[in-house]
């Protein structure tokens, strides 16, 4: 047997695919913040052929060999740490065939595309009338990947965004949030119900606003030469780990929104910058998973951008750029501003507290959906239901703010959900190991100094990349795998502190 | 023989280049005008991978039977003419071992980096150093080229930007300029020299030339939603045809080269922007040659954008968006300071008459060192001799602003000179088949009418495309090959009128 023959064939193959991923990447970027309108059509194609070659490449039948090989093969942790990613892709790309991917690129975008209008036209019939095609497929794929797993199917799908996670897991994890945040709610509401809290009143010329989102990525560590800010009307984190693009969008009423907006990309953004530059060709060296990586945004923007002292850091800050001494900008009510908690309809306009809730709802009939044991037809009074028992909203008839408001279902993002939510508490794990290992942290904080807040993220996470599976990576991190305590904690120390 | 099996094969290869190719057009829009430093190696690396796939995708061997099989398919005059340029870019790709085009792509680019600080250093011995293996490989390249074509080794390199293009043709076309340019820039120096040109004196602050820029673009015609205006270190045209994407550069001191630059590049958007849709995908969609696309900029640029009565229809933007009454924007001031004929040592800063003299020299040079009939060493003295011959200037010992001033030697880009020259001669030639058809037209233009130019270029070149020949399409349009004779006259109506 020749030294690493496999392995290194197996590498040639991924740092190809990195490569294309490169490109797609990059142009779904411009995509999004540079194309014209008419530019569309022939983008749509460029890339859908950059797809088909992707997925040519990932089935190509060799690598099943080079697979069985290279584990016989003599390498180190991170190469078999490695070997064990390019497993994972591969394993998951070879179990559905190209006409299932192709059927539910089409149906995804079909019902997608249709769903901006149907949306704003409160149309639930319409869209049942595509969605049912996207949820049929996502089945299909769900139980062809199930069949290789022996999980769920919708655990099967979660694992794409969550590997390794399990759906009971989840459901465990849930249901001690559901026990008691909604009574929290309620008593954090209570307490707030006598705050007075300003709203700032624009206008706020976009100019100051980038200006300021400028300035506090700068603080926050973003690094200019291997990224950008943009705008984009979704605002998102794209690009390279080599060359990191994040967006965002201003609206010059309110610059609240963009600037939280800024702070939970650049969060993204700090992960992938900092992701092991050696490795970053192989699927080892990048990012962990959906749910981690949505650790670091949130840590970004819960944990430090919504800490009081961090608020208060960069409180002059919003009077050098946006102009003058409002009272609105005071720090004290930038954190009255910024934690005020109202259950409302929509997931991305809610607050930490309410946020959860949105989750759960989501995650309880997105599995039912694909595990079959409801229908596309049951969303709507499900909604309802789960809204009305953990944030007290009726949304009975209103499909616009209820259950057509996310663009995932639409196009088949089944088991992303939860992501979002394991991700604030990953964050508020990382946290309370901080100051565990940095108890002045907080005085740092309030300080402007984010110094030990980066190392810690840097050392645990961002230096680990794909190396541990998840679970592994958290109990190496902080002492323990996931433990929602210190959500809660966190929660009640923030709000009812 | 089933219905046109092999060329429809051929068309879906050549439809999977073009995406690709639309890719790596964006791709590289993006490396210069938005890439931050860092992310240039990986940016690198994802288009080397991308090229090595379209020369693998174009050498597939199955192509040289299609293409042997479509001759004999029963097809229309489109096409046929798309058969054509389909063997043409075949045949080119398949001349070249990939090892040849690998190590043309390093040479070229190590010795074009070394070149930026080169140039600067005034160093043209570390030039030959990296600059005689960049010859060697082009010499090759060229005798490999030719080996099929008969034709020299220099023609074979300059019928890639050129098709069809004989270098006797451009030895005899040249050479008639030879005899009348030095002279006619002596008259015109003579007549000028009274003349008082106000340079417009800034700063003039970018977004207000951004803002002159995108209104002159609209009268002109670019489609700004099928393309954008952004900003370069040196300023192209780039994107797909779908989605133009033309950039310039902005200095504070002076509008009047970016302003005159944005012309240029609209005249190529243009031709792009209105190439035949439904064929866009496929080589007949495309451009006919460098050569032609020059003509598009230089229609724009030298025969409208230079014209009296354009200048005098946009004199008033000037005022809107630069502010004020300066004198310098008259437009009797701005058709002399356009119009301004001074020998100097760049090309690129080049007046219209001047243009031609570098053009005729750097072709008389690169001929002869592709050919073998001289080395790369003799390059300077040729040059001297050459700019004290056509221009009157002393460039001994001055590398920087003598032979060392072009990218184009430096990474192999040989035999794309004369197409400049042939641009504003086919640009000189269209414009005189114009004023036949609308003898109007020269009002026209001065009451900011261009309509009738751009019907005439729209019928006669964007929308023939690849469909002929070179000198076919250009007879078609004007009724003669290339005749250099009408841009003689049109330098002697505009400069001694």
């Amino acid at each position: 047997m020749s030294y690493k023959k496999a392995y290194l064939a197996l590498t040639e193959v991924f740092t190809r695919l990195y490569r294309y991923q490169h490109l797609a990447q990059i142009a779904g970027w411009d995509q999004h913040t540079m194309m014209p309108d008419r530019g569309s059509e022939a983008r749509t194609a460029a890339m859908a052929e950059l797809g088909v070659l992707m997925h040519r490449t990932i089935t190509d039948p060799l690598l099943k060999t080079s697979l069985a090989e290279a584990e016989q093969e003599d390498l180190s942790d991170m190469e078999r740490a490695n070997l064990r990613e390019m497993r994972r892709r591969w394993q998951r790309a070879n179990l559905l065939p190209s006409t299932l991917v192709e059927a539910q690129t089409l149906a995804g975008m079909r019902c997608e595309h249709a769903w901006r209008d149907q949306r704003q036209a409160n149309d639930w019939n319409g869209f049942l009338a595509n969605f049912r095609e996207v949820v049929r497929l996502s089945r299909e794929e769900g139980v062809l990947l199930a069949e290789h797993t022996g999980s769920s199917p919708y655990d099967a799908l979660m694992n794409k965004y969550e590997p390794g996670m399990q759906s009971t897991e989840i459901e465990r994890i849930f249901g001690d949030v559901k026990a008691w945040l909604p009574s929290l709610i309620t008593q954090v509401r209570e307490r707030q119900a006598g705050e007075t809290v300003l709203q700032p009143q624009g206008p706020f010329a976009t100019e100051a606003q980038r200006a300021l989102g400028l300035d506090v990525m700068r603080r926050i560590g973003f690094d200019f030469d291997a990224g950008r800010l943009d705008v984009s009307v979704h605002p998102f984190c794209g690009g390279v780990s080599e060359d990191v693009r994040i967006t965002t969008r201003y609206s010059e009423d309110d610059f609240t929104q963009s600037l939280m907006g800024i702070i939970h990309e650049t969060g993204h953004a700090r992960y992938e910058q900092n992701l092991p530059r050696a490795w970053a060709h192989l699927p080892v060296g990048q990012a962990r998973s959906m749910g981690i990586h949505e650790s670091q945004s949130l840590s970004f923007e819960m944990q430090l951008g919504r800490h009081p002292g961090f608020l208060n850091s960069i409180a002059p800050l919003l009077r050098q750029h946006l102009g003058g001494a409002h009272p609105a900008f005071e720090s004290a009510n930038l954190v009255r501003f910024y934690s005020r908690v109202e259950p409302g309809f929509i997931r991305i306009d809610a607050d930490e507290l309410c946020y959860p809730a949105h989750v759960i709802l989501r995650f309880e009939i997105e599995r039912a959906l694909i595990n079959s044991e409801i229908e596309a037809d049951d969303i709507p009074a499900l909604w309802d239901e789960k809204m009305q028992a953990y944030l007290g909203i009726d949304t009975r008839g209103n499909y616009k703010n209820g259950c057509l408001q996310d663009m995932h279902w639409s196009d088949g993002t089944f088991g992303y959900f939860p992501s979002y939510t394991l991700g604030a508490m990953y964050a508020a794990q990382y946290f309370a190991s901080m100051r565990r290992v940095y108890p002045q942290l907080d005085d740092e904080i309030a300080a402007g100094n984010f110094s030990h807040v980066f190392a810690w993220l840097n050392e645990h996470i961002w230096s680990q990349a794909s190396r541990w599976e998840t679970a592994e990576l958290v109990r190496r991190a902080t002492g323990e795998t996931l433990n929602p305590g210190h959500f809660r904690a966190h929660l009640e120390a923030r709000y009812l502190a």
